[in-house]
Formats: C-alpha cells, sequence, structure tokens
C-alpha cells in the first residue's frame, strides 16, 4: 500500500512559480477566545489559513491544515498564539510564510441606559495574523459594531422628525506586538461615535432615551468615521487602521458609506 | 456509441418511492418579463424547475430542463407562459406534476415626491407556478417591497423624533387565472401601506417632504401588515396571500416581524 | 413621566384583524443544547419568535420577547424546553399562540475512515416549535448535512472516472412529544444515505477509500431521497418529514434537486 | 423655503480629517456592457461610488451619486468610459479623486462539446476604477469562472474514480488605458485552466467527454493558479493581475484555495 500512495504534491513541478498563499478556506471551527476581565469564551468561527509553496513543489498538503487547527482551537486566542498557530503550520509544511483569517460571532452582556436591563448581543469579530518571508509577524483585530445614525441633513431641514438608521461601524487595527487591544474596547471605541448606541434590550424608558438621544446628536457616516479615526489616531498602541462606515439608509434601498485606512503594517 | 451510452435514469427502480419533486435549482437565467403599459424587460433570474418522478424510474432526465428553461427564455412571460413552460417540461418527461419558480430583480422608475425627479429602483420579485397531479395550474406573484417604518411608541413617548428604519413588505398573491395582477400594482399596493416610501433618488425637499411625513404617519410592522392585508381581503381577484413585514430596527440588531397567510391556494 | 410613557402597544385597533404571527427575526442568541451522551454544548443561534396578536392590541410588546429568550438561553433545550420557552411567551404577552425557530451550528466530532484521526465538523440545524391557538404542540428537528454524491450515469458512460460533488440532505422531522430522536441520529442517518460521506480530516489512506467508496456506490440525488425516506417511513417515531438533496453538480454551474414531504404535522 | 432647506453638508467641519472615500453602496442598477462582437447587453449591477471629501466640508452631497448613475447606465460602459463617469461625479461634487464598482451578471452562450447544443450560462463579473488625486486612472477588471477540477492525489492513490468538484477561478486584471481586454476573453483564458469546464446543458454524450476529460486532466488549486497565472505573465497588455482559485471540495465540507498577485497598478 505505501508504494500505491504516492505523495504527488511532494512531486516536481516544472512551471517555475511560487505560489503566494495556498491552503484551507471556509473551515468551521469552534476557538476558545480570551475576554477582558472574564472567563473565556468559546466562539464559533470561519477559518481560512495558508501558507507559501515554493515553485519546485506540485501542492501542499490540505490535510496539515485541518490538524493544526484542530489542535490550536483547544488553545487560549489571542495575538500571540496566532503566532504560535502560524509558525505550527510553517514547520509543519516547512513553508517560510503563512496567514490566516478567523471570523467569528463574539458575544458580550449589553446594559440598557436606563433600565439597567442586560442582555446579550453579538458582534462580528475577526483576528487576523501573518507571517510574511522575513519572519515579520502581523496581527489585525476586527470588528462590526453596529449602531444608529439620525441624518444631520434631515433634521435640519425639516419641521419635525429625522431619518434614522441602523448603520455598521467595522474596524481593523494592527498594533505593537507587545501591546493588547481587546475586542471590548475596540466594540466599546466605536460605541462612543454614532447618533446612539443599539442594544440588544429597551423597555419603554430606555427607547425614550435612545430616540432623544439620536435626535440631539446627529450624525453623517461621515461624521461617525472622523469621530472613530480621531479616536484611532490617538491612540497609543494602534499602528495601522481601516475603518469603514456604512448606514442603511431608512429613506433609500442602499447605504451611504464611508472608509479611511491610515497607518503602516 | 449508442450501446455505450445507457440510460441509467430509465432503468427500473425497486424502492416503491414516487417521488414528489425532482429537477434543477440555482439556475441562471435571463427572461423576458411583461410590464405594465411598457415595452418587455430583461430579467435575470435564478430559477428552480423540477417534477414528480415515478417510482418505477430511477431518475429523472436533467438535462431537458435546462432545454426548456432556455427555450421559453425568449418567450415574454406572465402566469398564462408560466402553465405553458410547465406543460412543456411534464411532456418533455412524462411527468404528471411540475412546479417552477423564478425570483428576479425588476427594475421601476420612481418619481421623488417634491422635485420630481425620476430614478430607476429595483424590487425582488418572483413567479411561482404548479400544475399538480390533477391538472389543476396555480400561479403565485411575489414582490418585496422597501419601505420605512416609523416607530409610533417612540414617537409617543419621546420628547422629540422618533426612531424609524427601512422595512421589507414581502408579499405572495395567487388569483384567478383568467384574471391578471401586474407587478407594478402590487408594488404600488404595499408602498401604500408604510410610512414612508423609499426612493433612489431624492433632494433637499424630497428629503424633507419624506421625513416629515414620516414623523406624521407612525406605524409598528402590525400596522403595516393589517393595513396591506386590508387591501388584499378587498381585492377582487386574489384568491390567496401570504404577507410579511420585517423592519431592520434602527435601535436593535434585529428585526421586527409580522406575519399573515389567508385563502386557498 | 409615568404619563408620559404611554403603553400604545395596547390602545385599541378598529381594522378587525387577528394578526396570527407578529414578533422579532434575527435576534442573534447563545443556546446550551443537549447533547446524545455527552456534555451540553453552547452554540449560538439565529432566533425568531412570534405570537398571535387578537384585534383589538394595536401592537404586542417586542421588549418581552428579548427577556424571555434571554432567560432560556441558560437553559438545557430540547423539544421538552421548547414548549416551556413558548408558554413563557404566551403568558407573559397574553397570546393564545406562539412559535420559534433556532438555527445554529452543532459540531460533532468525526473519525477519518481509516486513519480513525478524529477532528470537529459542524452541520447547519435548527429546532422550531409552536403552540397553536388549541394548545396543541408541535416540534421540528432540522439538519442539514453534507456528503459526496457521485452520478450513476456519468459513471455508466464514462471509460473512467464519474463526476461527483459536494451535496446536501436537509431533513426536518417532527415526532411524539413523549419521545426525543437526537441530532446525532438524525445525521447519522442522512450519511448512510450517499456515495460517501464528507470528512473535515483525511489523511492519504483516507482520501484512497472514500474515493473508492464513491465509486462503489453511485447515487443520483433521486437514489439519495429515495434512501432517507425509506428510513423515515420506517423510523417509529416519526410523524412527518420533509426531505431535500441538493447537489453542487461538478459539470455545471446549478444544482440537481429533490424533494419529498410526507406525514401529518 | 431656501433659508430653511440649509445645506448642513457645506457647513464647516474642525476635525480636519481629509476623507478617503465617501459615496453610496449597494446600489442596484441597470447598465448597458459593450460585448465582444455582439450587441450590447444590459446588466444589473451592483454599484459602489465614492469620492475624496476636504477636511473643511462636514458632508459630501450622495443624491448627486444617483443622479451621475442614473445617466450613465444609459451609456455603453468599458474601461473608457468609467472614467468619464468618475470624472462626472468629481466634477459635480468638486473631488480630486473618485473610485467606483459595478459587480454583475455576465451571460454568455456555451456551446456543449460533443453535441453542439447551445445554452446561456452567468458569470459574476465586475468593473471597478479609479481616479486618484494626482489624476491617474487604474480600471480592473473581474470575473468568477466556475470550472470542474480533479484531485490528481485521489487519482493517483485510487485503484478506480478521483475526486472531482465545482471550482471557481476569480480573476482581476488592470492593463493600460490604451488597451482593451474583453471579459470573453478573461473568462475563456480561465476556461482552459481547469481539469474539465463547467457547461449549463450537456447531453449524454457531452457528459461522458467531460467525465473522461477531467479525468485524463487532474488539477490541485495550486495547478489551476499556476496556468492561469503563466497565462497572465504572459499576456502583453496585463500590468497587474490578482488570481484566487476555490475548490468546494467533494469529500470535506470546506475549500481548498489558492491565491496569486502580481504587478503594479
Amino acid at each position: 500500500m505505501t508504494t500505491k500512495l504516492k505523495d504527488i504534491q511532494n512531486s516536481a513541478d516544472l512551471r517555475g512559480i511560487d505560489i503566494q498563499k495556498v491552503g484551507v478556506k471556509d473551515v468551521e471551527i469552534p476557538l476558545i477566545i480570551q475576554r477582558k476581565n472574564e472567563s473565556n469564551q468559546t466562539v464559533y468561527a470561519k477559518a481560512r489559513m495558508s501558507v507559501s509553496l515554493p515553485k519546485h513543489y506540485k501542492g501542499t498538503h490540505m490535510s496539515r491544515f485541518m490538524e493544526v487547527l484542530n489542535e490550536w482551537r483547544e488553545k487560549n486566542l489571542l495575538g500571540v498564539d496566532i503566532e504560535g498557530c502560524l509558525k505550527d503550520i510553517m514547520n509543519r509544511l516547512d513553508a517560510n510564510s503563512a496567514e490566516l483569517e478567523f471570523s467569528f460571532k463574539y458575544f458580550l452582556n449589553k446594559t440598557a441606559p436606563i433600565s439597567k436591563n442586560i442582555c446579550t448581543m453579538s458582534y462580528d469579530c475577526s483576528f487576523e495574523g501573518e507571517i510574511d518571508k522575513n519572519g515579520k509577524y502581523t496581527f489585525i483585530l476586527g470588528a462590526k459594531v453596529p449602531v444608529t445614525t439620525l441624518c444631520p441633513c434631515s433634521k435640519e431641514i425639516s419641521d419635525f422628525g429625522a431619518h434614522n438608521q441602523r448603520a455598521i461601524i467595522k474596524i481593523k487595527v494592527s498594533y505593537d506586538n507587545d501591546k493588547m487591544i481587546w475586542l471590548e474596547d475596540l466594540i466599546a471605541l466605536a460605541e462612543q461615535c454614532c447618533s446612539a448606541q443599539v442594544y440588544p434590550l429597551l423597555k419603554r424608558e430606555d427607547e425614550k432615551f435612545v430616540t432623544e438621544q439620536a435626535y440631539q446628536n446627529p450624525k453623517f457616516v461621515e461624521d461617525v468615521l472622523r469621530d472613530v479615526v480621531t479616536r484611532l489616531r490617538n491612540h497609543p498602541d494602534v499602528n495601522w487602521f481601516k475603518v469603514e462606515c456604512e448606514a442603511f439608509e431608512s429613506i433609500h434601498n442602499h447605504s451611504a458609506w464611508a472608509f479611511q485606512q491610515e497607518g503602516v503594517l
């Protein structure tokens, strides 16, 4: 049987092309995530993981990605551990660069502003890591934060009311490897930059509060973006960021959208 | 070669199971749609088409669905023609029942309320047809109509402002085969049942108008649903309907939702 | 403040329409699920929950759905508990019917056929429950199971090889309230009805096994459907089922699809 | 009314942040696309369009994007015209850079290899354009091409058969503004780099052909990627490209994936 099961992937390739990234995508996997000031949370991630492949190899060994993912899912993950996971796959596949992305829903308790009722709310978050061929490790933390925006133009020109809508703030940040930014803090940063926050559970007194707060605090997507950019520029640990704000306009069937990317990865 | 290419599908099956529906799904296909008072519109549909399969056959002939779809895409489609398309596939596959569904974006010109600017806007629409084993033909017309809803509770309890958001009204109707309901009329019916309509292009004077209109016209999803249900109950040609209203709440990260189904198919 | 915060939802409605379903949709929520022969698993569900609303009420109280969901997410859920959750929301909203749906990814360890390597694999699953206005409780268990299908026609007519592809078997079943069907068993039932099972982690000796197994075991979507239907008809506890098999054809850009629904809910 | 309808967007902003991109997203719009050697085709695009916004302006004027899109949808679009569209929005919004993206389904007739039956098939395509603040125009053409891949390892190690699956080749290319690459040619380039092509309509003799062709032509995602990269490196007009190949593995519930990006934009 061993003569039969030839390792085709290890056979020579003559096209002379070093492949930048090859691996697995859309792998569903549970992960244990470190939380700030709380016990860990198991999340369910969609994962992509890849390595570089030198020109003389025909193929990579896909099953080893699954072995590494299956082992690392038992560990508590944040920036430092992503690096360990990448080094592991590089060792097992004899690769000189690797990258991965985990996207997952992260749950936090959120307290209503007046009633103080607590309910759980989910945020789409991500961990991305890369070790390049010079051995440099980069980690990117991502969060998508739903908020309310209320249109300043609509408020100004209308005799009463103002259109408002759910919007989403998408932030990705990179920071020094000896620092740590928590998802909890990144989400809180975004939630300070809107007309009003979004909550899972609001009683009537809360609804009155957020309605009036949004009306007194109108913001375009441009305003939200600038508020987030200001905070990220002033953050001592952030080296690079990408921010998007998209408002699912209540008066249109399309979105208003703003985008900014700054810093060096 | 003819001896080689055995018709496996026609071979006998011994499990004794009449299959209710078998066919193709997620077929992308252009269709020509009749418009009310206008020239036809080519749309791009996602199609499903199936037939019943008697227990003594192992399989249906999938390529014939594609032949029928490829021929019928050249014809002008509405209820009557869906029936022809179904009869065609029943004949070619010697089946005693068949059903299909076409889902597509349909574009209409929409005029802003004050500036009278005209711009195109898309609606997710569908045609569904079935011929059952007794030969009875049923046609279902579907449209999803984006609108604005403004919350009556939020308006009532707040000193100023009121949360509002994009919502979607989903309507499916069935009517007598000798009658005709146009997509244009079904969409207009839905657009009469909201706090304010949604437009592709609004200038400042239009934005003032829709903002104030929504504020003066607050509606829960329950209100929108009841308004649509009232109109459909009173429609002389509608035999059956299903209505959903879903509001993408601006103060939450989830939707408010209402549902009603009445009549006989 | 109490005079201010009027309960608009409780105000009278004059349209005379009893609403069948009104509630919340696309709520993201963690749930604790009972597993067969194992400790519980926390999953992340997308939830819909609704009640009926009598014609004399203008609106339901949406925040109470979130309160109920937030409380019940701490309990171990399966059929019996869904009923409790429905009764709870009916009590709090004074409704005479209610329904809910939880959709979630469920993770099981899967063992490779030869190497016996174990890796985790996810399945899209669902719990649906309804208490109708006569007090009758119905529970529906759902699972979507990825498998391989290899085309019998392609194998028969070709001198070598046969096209094969990933397919998905979608099963929903309802059973007597004093019985219990585990997701583990429903998934295993589906995995017995394909050309070969799908695995998260396969070493070379496993890949040889599944390749040859699929080739020796060709199945149309019709075959898969009939195999599943046979097992469900013979299952002593199943009162009703709905089965779909969809094959993402490797030689086409569309799917082959088969569907069957039997029994009484 | 003119005193009332103040132009809030034109008011001053004090945060000192030049916004890189602000505009509209998820606009559904019909477009007229030039085809190679054929009459034009109307497609339905999902559009994003944005401009830069200097720090001293509070907001952009979103309605002007819709005006420009609504006018340009009547024109025949390819690279040259995207530039005109971008210049138009820059003029109307007094912006010094702009970018847009149109994503749409593009339909081509595809001829079965033996029966020569012709049927329509759709491809997800895109036009992206940007004029940067130095006035440099860049155009990127994109196509996603479904194909079949048959696993070389599975074929080698198995006594019969080989797993195969639908895969998708995603290509984006940029080329000199005085050159022209047609979608038809980009799609054809991709379809030369697979185990077998995917067709909308195959009769039995065609199915035999593609089954045997795939078996005799096994390819990993790495092979497909290298074949595409070789062709793009040798293409006289391509300045920059990005290629992905993703195979929806028939033996797994995840994808194999390869990626390459080369050249200068």
